[in-house]
């Protein structure tokens, strides 16, 4: 037996005891006649102790040839520590070592194994089989298996069955780019890895599976944005019989469970939004609503004042930063610069000053009194001492610098508070979206989400005003999981294939298999998709995913540990019937 | 809201309650003036009433326009049913209609929605989502569901974490062939599908993560037997600082809690056998033990008589099938057709009936008398009224063709109950197994598989003669689960990849990684697989894994019911540099 105990058990009560220990040298302190070398797990860290009066010289020098990361196997006795560590929950005791047998030694890691490290992100994912040895990595790992776990007993006591889709399946073009997998034994064909259960999980429901979950892998060959990974990981969840509503209450119980088991929060109701509305008080359909700073709309109320900027303006709109009325000249010059850097993209930043005396000072005195600034403190709901800050331009673009201008007055004034959770529900999403690009209209969600009956007349007349039964849930200024009430009969889908511009050839082709399958029976359904990685990464306070991942890729796809992917033999090219074409 | 209950939940103490229910049509009897339908869901049965004294003309014409399968929303009243039916749940009630929604009509399903069902296999699988509306497959997944959630709570409360390895990851050609990927954004290269996480839960032990599991996809790309299938689940477990002897009893604790959980059996310490036992007294590494038929050597006691079957056969052997001292000639005569048949490959079968009186009678009297057949009996473990079937020739084969004959013998007696649960560990692999077509020796695990320290000497003299570190669980004749205790050193691992044919190159661009991280502090480890398809289908009592699995493949590795794999896009293939040779 390698260890009768972790290095994270010992406490004042083993005291006496003799006690096997393995693990991972973290730090050795040699005093020359005393000996303390610090034994670690994924438990936690045990002290040893050795001294010149009751170790074995032997014992001392063998000690000595262990460096950091060596692994190692000690016996020994626990005994009460004279300078107690409050700061560890092993920090009581200590072990007397008797035995010491050095299981394998370690090359110096290339950078500390330490809650701060000085390794940078690309050495860090190169051995990652280290980074992961570092606390705050593997409590991320930890946490996302206990965050999976809670989701998991949740959803079976509330009657979802785990079914396992399939991850070979058909290529359809609609959508993101699929991964393609060439079939050897059908050769000139390909598979495709599922970018999301989808089809499936929609025939679960004409199967009669009732409640469908899954957490599962999907995959989607983008051009990767940072922080987005080529395989992400879903809770994807399905039910029959239900109307948006009872989806809404289902998936809201989950993420209130999850936040009071993992997190300790208790949640009130979420709020619900329409997605009209989220874009007209935060410019986003996923606003952060952990403070405040909603958009107060100043069209009205600047325009035909002889300030050309506002009058030329299809939308002024602005925001009321809290407290920073006093806000100086350069701290204001960075705003604008800020908002005018091409990533955002505004002509400029007109600020108004409204002081703790009342008093209202703006870059645009000229064409307005300060009552009619006190007009727009109203708008923008605004207390003494704040700043406002106000776009104009064009309605859509504008919204979205704002939108971006307030999260990072947010995030300057530390109101993105980790451990506060503000979760709400953005519902009636368009249907589709224009797509200036191919000319069509495009899925806002997927082509399987059902219009809004009240909207069906404006499909063939007006389809980009048609709402979608279609719902988001936010959290903390980010989409964590998304979903609709699915069409579940033959010709709606047919008419939305026709819509998006499939030929019937298409769409036969790509999804017949689930109109024949609406054709048997297909009870009214809908569902719901969390995104694991970026919902486990908000759960635990922080804004990237890749560190709740754990073997991630970088931004070129690429997994630089075991360096893939990579070229593979010509016999295998051969077998599967594939030439490379030649590179330029 | 679709409705109040399931179709599975209303009892006696529901009558006079007004419920709505909604489901499918099961049938629908039609007596004119009365009318019953049955209506179905994941969760029962429940038997509507409409009759004409109580219920709309309006309303009977309506339910007359239902066929099977028809998905409806009804409304209605509980009351006692005046004839019970016993065999269901909900057989004390019925509802008396007082509305009916039809929510989707149905064509008439290709096969009969029973638990028996007049579809044939390729019917079934291209409408599984109509194929798993009926009971058994509904049940089946299930059970599947069941079983996974309960071993995820096992492994969880030992201290197991759940980390998601990747699914992109780099080919190697050693081992089964790998599905593989092109990447887009890596021109000319390609990631491929894991077969195992293998080196990822290696590299996760050397991370310090301790215990991992993961119930994960693999895939291989084989040339399908029967019941195997291109994708498939494990139940992939690794540990650090264990010896063999934790792995065997932390698998053990979970096998037999789940047979305990899930089947309601309680099974005593798990037999341990070692691979050269198994081999002589089964000649099978995955024997079944429901049963006895133990092999029986009888090449010394039969040799030298003057029967040259037996002098000039390398090994003898036989069983003593127990209680068919009486077959008749005819069921004799069908036994050696069935050994002689190509795929046993024996060249004839020797019987001696060991009747009920205590004579002996064998179909080799010539050579031998009654007392020399009494010792055969002996070594045969038999008791009167049994019949030995005896087989000769060279060695390996002719274990396999017994162990063959014993299943048949097995199968024909009833003696593979379903419901009997007889596990066992088989430990002590060879390390190393001959390959004849490539003449060199092969991992016969992998190649991470420790060798027995005790037998490292032979490494370099007698390969084949090593024994590894290296275990099975069988249950029922069905290897369940598989691992070893892995090489945690560089020097071993690299040596056994020069004992597998690898070049240094070879090795180091395939598993670098893993070597490289064997340098900085591995800690001993090992771990098992199970294979999660075969698992819960030993556990439901079946054979074919192939109904406990949502969406199968069939045997040419294509979904027939999405039709997959199918031709990509040329635009697809262009943006992955790949071009289709033209297949002959």
């Amino acid at each position: 037996m390698y260890r009768t105990h972790t290095n994270g058990e010992l406490r004042l009560t083993h005291v006496n005891q003799t006690v096997t220990l393995s693990g991972w040298v973290q730090k050795v302190r040699d005093k020359g006649f005393m000996m303390w070398i610090d034994v670690r797990d994924r438990y936690g860290i045990t002290q040893l102790l050795l001294d010149e009066n009751r170790s074995s010289k032997e014992l001392m020098e063998k000690a000595r040839q262990l460096g950091r990361e060596f692994v190692v196997q000690i016996t020994g006795t626990v005994i009460e520590r004279e300078a107690k560590n409050k700061n560890i929950p092993t920090g009581d005791i200590e072990i007397l070592v008797t035995e010491l047998k050095i299981l394998n030694a370690a090359l110096t890691p290339p950078f500390t194994i330490e809650d701060e490290t000085d390794g940078g992100d690309e050495l860090r994912m190169q051995y990652r089989y280290l980074d992961i040895r570092r606390n705050p990595v593997r409590e991320n790992l930890i946490f996302r298996h206990k965050v999976s776990l809670e989701v998991r007993k949740y959803l079976s006591e509330h009657g979802f069955i785990d079914v396992e889709t399939p991850y070979l399946i058909k290529s359809t073009p609609e959508g993101a780019r699929d991964f393609v997998v060439p079939s050897r034994m059908n050769p000139g064909q390909f598979y495709a890895l599922p970018q999301s259960p989808q089809t499936f999980k929609q025939l679960l429901m004409v199967a009669g599976m009732d409640k469908y979950y899954q957490i599962v892998k999907c995959f989607r060959d983008e051009d990767l944005r940072a922080d987005r990974q080529p395989e992400f990981t879903q809770i994807d969840c399905e039910m029959a019989f239900v109307r948006q509503e009872d989806i809404l209450n289902t998936f809201e119980g989950l993420t209130r469970h999850l936040l009071k088991e993992i997190k300790g929060v208790e949640v009130a109701q979420f709020p619900r939004m329409t997605y009209e509305e989220a874009m007209k008080t935060y410019g986003n359909d996923k606003p952060d609503i952990r403070f405040g700073m909603k958009f107060g709309e100043l069209t009205d109320l600047t325009q035909n004042k002889g300030f050309s900027v506002f009058d030329n303006a299809e939308l002024v709109v602005g925001i009321a930063a809290p407290g920073c009325s006093e806000y100086t000249r350069k701290q204001i010059d960075e705003l604008t610069e800020f908002v005018k850097r091409p990533q955002v993209g505004a002509s400029g930043l007109i600020y108004v000053r409204y002081n703790m005396d009342g008093t209202l000072k703006s870059s645009v005195d000229k064409f307005f009194t300060e009552d009619q600034l006190k007009l727009w403190a109203e708008k923008l709901g605004a207390e003494k001492g704040d700043l406002f800050l106000i776009l104009a331009g064009n309605e859509a673009k504008t919204r979205t610098q704002l939108s971006i201008l307030r999260m990072h007055m947010a995030t300057s004034l530390g109101l993105r508070k980790p451990n506060e959770f503000a979760p709400l529900w953005v519902v009636d999403f368009p249907l589709l979206e224009w797509d200036e690009e191919s000319g069509r209209y495009h899925a806002m969600h997927h082509p399987f989400t059902s219009p809004k009956p009240e909207d069906l007349h404006l499909l063939s007349t007006d389809p980009g005003k048609v709402r979608a039964n279609a719902y988001d849930m936010v959290l903390n200024g980010n989409e964590i999981g998304g979903g609709s009430i699915r069409i579940h009969d033959k010709e709606t889908q047919s008419q939305m294939f026709d819509l998006l511009g499939f030929t019937k050839e298409e769409a036969q082709n790509q999804f017949g298999f689930l109109m024949n399958a609406f054709q048997f029976g297909a009870p009214p359904h809908g569902g719901l998709a969390f995104g694991l990685d970026r919902l486990v990464a908000i759960l635990g306070g922080q804004e990237t995913i890749r560190d709740f991942i754990a073997f991630p890729k970088n931004n070129s796809g690429r997994d630089v540990m075991i360096d893939a992917p990579s070229a593979i033999d010509t016999s295998q090219l051969n077998e599967l019937f594939l030439d490379i074409k030649p590179i330029s």
